[in-house]
Order: structure tokens, then C-alpha cells, then sequence
């Protein structure tokens, strides 16, 4: 079923563009509308273009327990990334319905519309239409690569004029994501089952050094204003205090552009990029000021200068412990190698975390690679996150 | 007279762009021909467009004193670099015709075609040809921005037909260049002239660091393969022992690109410059030996991949000691502030070093500037070099 799904928007390297609104992105949501139906859920759309396949409880109607992932994908792309939380959430519901007829509990699989702001600069589309975290002002400018509005995508699509329900919901009970992890703790370790106590924060920051250019071979050392020695100290200091920080801490220099860039030139400006993550507020706030002192002592010491802007800054989301109680017990039972850990990357769930009980359980991912038609997941592996979502949502709706 | 030269191919921003076999090129070369000449010099070209001034010699007809710099600039350069020594030779000679008559040794001034190395991929062009280190195999491919191959533009210039001289001479007794320092060593010192002892040897290298990509939120720090992180320390690396080691030696990395560049990834490969100059080839060769071994137990630490490239290695070139000599009892004599010091920048002197005795005078540059308009050295200061030359000139020639 993940290579049924896989098929539409197929590229040449065997992985998946589909991005949002896109043609590829309608039909499979199309032939997952059929295929919700053909198993007796009752499946609509919302008017951003999120898809719901739906098993009405017997006892309450109205607060529903919704499962699912994002149905889009990066520009070629894997085929388990959001794909697999859509399908098992499908093949969930449909084995349950079949063994054990309707809930007690109303249950919804989710095919959310888009996360991965590939195609247009904004993520959690879909997710932050639900919880009303996002909302049509959010996206009314945004064109994508090709010029085209975000609004004539989403009408063409059919989406965006009123036709269907308005997406904001008050009646979620709990959200619940399976999703590959897109990281090699899993594999490395070999756990067969991430459960995931956190989804990490995220502050992203420009860092710019002044310095002085000057002829390579005519300024003594001494004299010397660099500002990609200045940089290198930095990035080195950065990188030494992340490790012996935690753990769980992660710091990232992925981008850096020279002035003016030649062999015989001592730099006089540098820019780089830094992604620091971690799942506790207050760790990511004290190293984040104490990376800064120590950055200020070191650019005072080369005689250039230091600017710092923070273009991003999102709040670690704490996912339930009652749900996480209630894999883990399952698992312990059942003797399945599982980790409890926190996610690096974001997630529709870190949207979900906001408003109601979230549980995010996680895949191994070969390699961890991600984002690329090499994503892997062995099947073993899928089915057991699939069983395993069927026996938490079994728990809690019958 | 500088200004008088710096109007052949004034820029906007009061600059100089006088690139070689360029209309601006040829009009300031007539002009200093009839200069020449005006003055009593016994003016001519060689077949590269080497512009000759001669005050024949009573004693000694063939073998002759050289002193001169040269005439072409880089883009928008300043009005001192490569002219003041022409200028300050022909003024020398001017002087010492009027005032002294015929020398007993020839002595000429040249007005050398190119150094700079700005319009065709290549340096030292006129020095070269002259000492017969370049000939006309070494252009005969060359092509400049426009896609003119320098072929044509000298034949253009009215060079390379065979109209002129051969441009290889035996004949050269010595050669004795002034120019700005393009540091600024001799302003911070309040030295008034620098007696340059060596040119210093360049050795240059790419260096490249493979590491791997990888997801910037869920790889833990201590599986990456950095290839930035490791560059880093390796630029850190660099910049300390080259200060620890010697006050003489200079290590610059000017240039570095970072493979994907993107912020939230791990680079997969980092390539930079090195910039390696000092006085000593063995200096040259312990150091880079020592840092080579030690980048390669970083890299180790790192698990990436290093691969060193050297494309070019310019042996250091020593000034003529017995001419040093001359310079340094004649300032002394005249308690005129001095310094005996290496040239980080290559020079023609670095050519004519390796064929005759020869002699680099340096005058401060203001703030160390140059290639750029705002180059700039004080009246006293070009008076005082040109003087100089003038006493050195007599003490040799009559």
C-alpha cells in the first residue's frame, strides 16, 4: 500500500514529488477518498483540502480520536515520510472496523494536506488549519517558485471557496501519528518502536562577523582582523560546548558565505547560519546566553564584531504521558525493543501537542536518511508500528 | 608627475585602470617615451612593449643598471602600485644626467609592459620576457574576460610582429625597483624606507573535507561527520601555530565553500584556501609539513576525509646583499628611519632576483591600502625613495 501510494507522483529516481494542490497531490488524495469508502468509513474533505476517513462511535458522536499524517512531500522525496501515518491509519481503522464493527469512541483517520512547505513558504498548512493555529490571512500572500498565489493552487485544487466544512475543529479528543523517525537512533539501537516524550525546540540564528580585509602576504598576523578565523573559533567553541552540554542537545553551522570570497584576501565579513534544538526550554535558554557570552569574549579578542539575529524560535512541545503510558505498556507486554526519546525534526503532532493530547510514535529509518527516494523502512518494522496503533486506538475507543 | 601618469586611465572614483595592450596602456607608454626622450634619454621598445630609457655609459656600453617598475594596474587600482617606480627612475635618471653628466656604466629605466596578472591569466609578463623565464609560448593561449586572446591585443598594441628588439637581454648588471610597500609595517614603525631583504615564498593549496550530510535536528552530535566542524578547527588550527611559529610567517584562508549550504544540514564538504608565505623555504616546508600531519589527525578525530591540493609554490627569492648594503650606509649616514624587511607581495624584483643582483626599496603605504583608489603614500616619502635611488644610482654608475 505505501507503493500503491507511492505510485502517484513518482519521479524518475523512484522517489515522490507531491506537493501541495499540485495534480499528483489530488489524485492520491482522490484514490484515498475511494479507498476510505470502499471500506466503510464515511470520508469528506475540509475546505483546505484535508481528507478524513470517518468511524462514528456508538456512545459519543461529536469528540472524535484522530489519527493520520500529512499526504505531501518534498521535491523527490521518500515514500514513508507522512505517507505511512496516512496508510496506517487507514489500514487501522479498517481492520478494526472489520474485527470488532464501530467504536464506542468516534474515530478519524487524517490525510493532512501539507507539511513540509515545499511548495510555498509555510508548514503545517494542514495541522494548523485544524487547530486554528493557522488561517487564510497566513497564506494569502504566498506565491510559490513558478509565481503561482497559494489561493489560485488551493481553488484550482477545489479547495479554499467555501464548498466543504471550515477546517478549525474544537471536537479533538487526542491526535495520534506514526511516522518514520528520519533519524539512525532506532536502527543503531535496535528498537523497533520510538516513543516520543518530546518534540524538540528549535532557535535558528544569523551570526555575522565584521572584520578587516587585508593583503594576504603583507599583514603580519598580529594585525590581522579575520573574519573566518573569528568565525572557525566560533563555530569551534560552539560545537565543543553543544557535546559537553547533553546528550540531547544538537547545534548545526549548515550555511556560511565569505567576503569577498578570494585566496589572497584576508575575509573581511562572515555569515553563518546555526540551528540549536533541544527538548527543554530552559537547557536551550541557558546555553544559548552562555554560547553568546563566550562568542562576544572571542570576536573581542580578533577586534571584530559581532551581530546575532534570531529569524526563529519554536517551544519544545511535550507530547501526553497518559498516551505514551499506554504504548509503552503495550510494548513492555508484547517484549518489542522500544525507546523513549525526543524528536529532532518537527511534526504535525508538535501542532496537535498545542491543543490536545498528542502521541507521536516513531519507525526506524535506514540510515536515517530522509527526504530522499533512499528512504527505507523494513516492512517488519511498518507492520508493527500499524499493530501497534491498532491495539492503543482499540484501548481507547471500544 | 604621479598624478600626470594616474590620468592615463582615470577612473570615476579617481582609481587607475590601465590594463595591459589597453588604449589607456598604450597612451601612457607614448607619453613616457616622450618624456624620455625629453629629458635626453635615449628611448625604445623591446618586442613585448617594455618602454626603455638609456643614459649610455662612457665606460661600459653593453652591460647596464635596470631600475624601473611597472606600468600596467589591476582594475580600479591606485595611482602608486608599479608607477611610482617608473616615475621615481626616470626622475633619478633626469636628475643625475643634469647634474652629472654621462655615467660611466649604462644605466636604464624601464617601464615594464605588465605584473599585475589582471587582463590575461598570467603575471610577471614584462620581468619575464626580459629575463627569458616567460616567452611567447606561455600566451599564446591566453584569452582576457572579453575572449581577445593576448595575441591579438599585442599585436594591436603594435607588439609581437618582430618590430622591436627581442625582448631577452644578458646584458643586465643589476636591477634596482622602489615601490609602495602595499603593507603597513613601515607607517605603524614610522620607518621611512624598507630594504627588502627576501620576497617571500607562496604556497598555495585547496583543501578538501568530505564528511557526511545529515538531518541537522535528529543526528546526535556524536555520529556527525562535519565537514564545516572539521574545517573549522582545521582554520583554527592553521592560524595558531602559524602565529606560535614565527612573527615572519603569514597563513590566510580567504576563500571556503560549503556543500549543501543549507542551514538545517550537516555539511557534506567543505573546500577552502590556504595562503602559506614566509622568507625561509625551509621554514616553509617544516610548517607545512607539521600542520599537514596535524590536519590529518583532526580529520581522523573527525571521521571525515581530507584531500590536500598544492597549485602553486613560489620559492622565496633573496634580495642582493652587497646592494642592501649600499642602501643601508647611505640611510644611516642620514639617520633616515629604516627597516630591513621581507616582501609578502611578489614583485619583478622576484624575477630579475633569480638572474642578477637585485635591489627592492619599499616606501610606507598609507593604512597599508592598495589595489584600490585610495592608495596612497606621503609627497616626503616618494621624495625621500626617489632620492635614495638617486645617491645609489651615482655610488654605482659614476
Amino acid at each position: 500500500m505505501v507503493e500503491w501510494l507511492a505510485s502517484f507522483g513518482k519521479t524518475n529516481t523512484n522517489g515522490v514529488t507531491r506537493q501541495l494542490y499540485s495534480k499528483e497531490w489530488t489524485l492520491a488524495q482522490e484514490a484515498l477518498k475511494s479507498r476510505m469508502e470502499s471500506v466503510g468509513l464515511n470520508a469528506y474533505y475540509d475546505d483546505v483540502g484535508n481528507l478524513f476517513g470517518r468511524l462514528t462511535g456508538t456512545h459519543t458522536h461529536s469528540a472524535c480520536i484522530l489519527t493520520g499524517s500529512h499526504i505531501d512531500t518534498v521535491i523527490d522525496g521518500g515514500k514513508y515520510d507522512g505517507a505511512y501515518g496516512v496508510i496506517a491509519g487507514l489500514i487501522a481503522l479498517e481492520y478494526l472496523y472489520k474485527h470488532y464493527g464501530l467504536p464506542r469512541k468516534t474515530i478519524e483517520v487524517v490525510s493532512l494536506c501539507e507539511e513540509e512547505g515545499s511548495r510555498f513558504p509555510m508548514t503545517y498548512w494542514g495541522s494548523g488549519s485544524i487547530t486554528g493555529i493557522k488561517s487564510y490571512e497566513d497564506v494569502c500572500k504566498l506565491r510559490d517558485l513558478d509565481g503561482i498565489s497559494f489561493v489560485d493552487a488551493m481553488n484550482n485544487a477545489g479547495f479554499g471557496q467555501g464548498k466543504y466544512l471550515h477546517p478549525k475543529r474544537e471536537n479533538i479528543d487526542c491526535f495520534l501519528e506514526l511516522h518514520i523517525e528520519q533519524g539512525e537512533i532506532l536502527e543503531r539501537e535496535q528498537r523497533q518502536i520510538g516513543i516520543v516524550s518530546h518534540i524538540v525546540g528549535q532557535r535558528r540564528y544569523t551570526i555575522t562577523i565584521i572584520g578587516e580585509s587585508n593583503h594576504a602576504g603583507t599583514t603580519p598576523m598580529v594585525w590581522r582582523k579575520d573574519a573566518l578565523h573569528t568565525a572557525s573559533e566560533l563555530i569551534q567553541t560552539l560545537m565543543q560546548r553543544t557535546t559537553e552540554t547533553s546528550l540531547d542537545l544538537v547545534s548545526t553551522v549548515g550555511q556560511i558565505e565569505v567576503e569577498p570570497n578570494l585566496s589572497n584576501v584576508i575575509p573581511k565579513k562572515v555569515t553563518f547560519s546555526m540551528d540549536i534544538r533541544h527538548s527543554n526550554e530552559h537547557v536551550l535558554n541557558t546555553f544559548c546566553n552562555e554560547i553568546f557570552r563566550e562568542f562576544e569574549q572571542i570576536v573581542g579578542k580578533h577586534g571584530t564584531q559581532l551581530t546575532i539575529h534570531n529569524w526563529m524560535n519554536e517551544l519544545p512541545v511535550k507530547m501526553d504521558e497518559a498516551l505514551n503510558k499506554i504504548a509503552g505498556s503495550i510494548l513492555e507486554k508484547e517484549k518489542v525493543p522500544f525507546k523513549k526519546m525526543s524528536s529532532g525534526a518537527g511534526h504535525d503532532s508538535q501542532v496537535f501537542g498545542r491543543i490536545c493530547p498528542t502521541l507521536l510514535l516513531f519507525v526506524p529509518s535506514h540510515k536515517g536518511i530522509s527526504h530522499s527516494p533512499y528512504e527505507h523502512t523494513k516492512t517488519e518494522d511498518l507492520v508493527k508500528g500499524i499493530e501497534l496503533l491498532i491495539k492503543i486506538l482499540f484501548e481507547l475507543a471500544y
